[in-house]
């Protein structure tokens, strides 16, 4: 058998699952492509402890030619790398959304297409980062310091308030209306990990909650979620 | 005289001056552009006691119909709402950058817009973040927390790692290789601001210290950092 096309450095992690869950999509809606079909998955870890490797391979010189930030996920697909999680499920887009069913064409629908990348970078630079340092105040750091707990707890908070708020307006399925897009499979991962900093998102954000479980309940969703293994 | 086409609500932080160095690059080479030498700037209060304001207009009702994330900086093109600054940027390039001059045609040179891409979520998520909480600890917090102090500006310290490993190779003249692109402009606002953490760019990473100087030396790079006076 020949080497695959689409090879994916990943680790079950939220960024991690963004781009399995939309690896599922693409081959559930393409079933005859062979690429997506084949595609490859590398468990790497990503802290001392993992997976029982002595090393933290996302830091090692090999993986650091492939992706110079030394994070997953992060993809190759016909030799051609790409970091950074929004960056991976655009390109991806590009290459194998052919019939653009979960993004827009970035000329011919440049408005819905700008309207999309804003709300990805808005999850990409605002609930991923702030949600990952709540993550840390909370779980992983040495001490515990309440102001920073606090501090990215209500900015999280902040931030799904203006989602609740987006997908009230003219009461829409997902976050460009009655489209799934990348704009929803980057924020899901994110937002659905939300029971861990204690906001209880039934009570303070239903709509949100709603949108959650829509997604949740898809299978290509719940496949992607459980890669790797 | 009729409203100008486009509109840049901002404010001279790294994130607003990021737009305005653009406009006014797209200014310089499409000198006869209408929109572009037209444009109107409005300058926000982003905290209760900026430029006098009572109030803080970025939460304000009018505003938040503008962009619902309630922050600058944020642009109407010809009545087309954007927020995110480097969805902003990236829909500037698709309306104003005709001749992909500091952009790359998303279909038809699809690898060298996805690694623009790669770079500019790495400031979006990383530097952007990662440098504006090592701000927030060190000179805004009401309380001197050590941990995090060190935490964010060690952040800082390991992208500008990772620029400086990335330009060091192949000996660039800007991130994408010759060509100064969107990826320098949304990357460099941020990375110029590195005194104020006590970072000797000079010292540390002397590779990204001459690309700074590099851009900041740009005549259009100086007016758009002086944008909103």
């Amino acid at each position: 058998m020949s080497k695959p096309a689409i090879t994916l450095y990943s680790y079950p992690t939220p960024n991690g699952v963004c781009v399995s869950i939309f690896l599922e999509a693409l081959k559930s809606v393409y079933p005859d492509n062979a690429d997506l079909n084949s595609y490859e998955v590398v468990k790497m870890s990503i802290r001392d402890a993992d997976i029982g490797q002595v090393h933290n391979q996302v830091k090692s010189p090999w993986f650091l030619e492939i992706n110079p930030n030394g994070r997953i996920p992060t993809i190759a697909v016909n030799g051609f790398n790409v970091f950074e999680t929004s960056a991976i499920i655009l390109y991806l887009a590009q290459v194998y959304d052919t019939k653009k069913l979960f993004s827009y064409d970035p000329v011919n629908e440049a408005k819905e297409y700008s309207e999309m990348l804003q709300w990805i970078f808005f999850a990409h630079g605002g609930i991923g980062p702030m949600q990952g340092q709540a993550n840390h105040f909370n779980f992983a750091a040495p001490e515990k310091i309440e102001y920073a707990q606090k501090r990215y707890v209500n900015e999280t908070r902040r931030l799904y308030s203006v989602l609740e708020t987006h997908l009230k307006a003219g009461d829409k399925e997902f976050i460009m209306g009655n489209k799934f897009t990348l704009a929803d499979i980057k924020t899901f991962p994110w937002v659905r990990r939300y029971s861990a900093l204690g906001i209880d998102l039934a009570t303070e954000f239903p709509i949100v909650k709603a949108w959650v479980d829509r997604i949740e309940a898809r299978p290509d969703v719940q496949r992607g979620l459980k890669i790797p293994a």
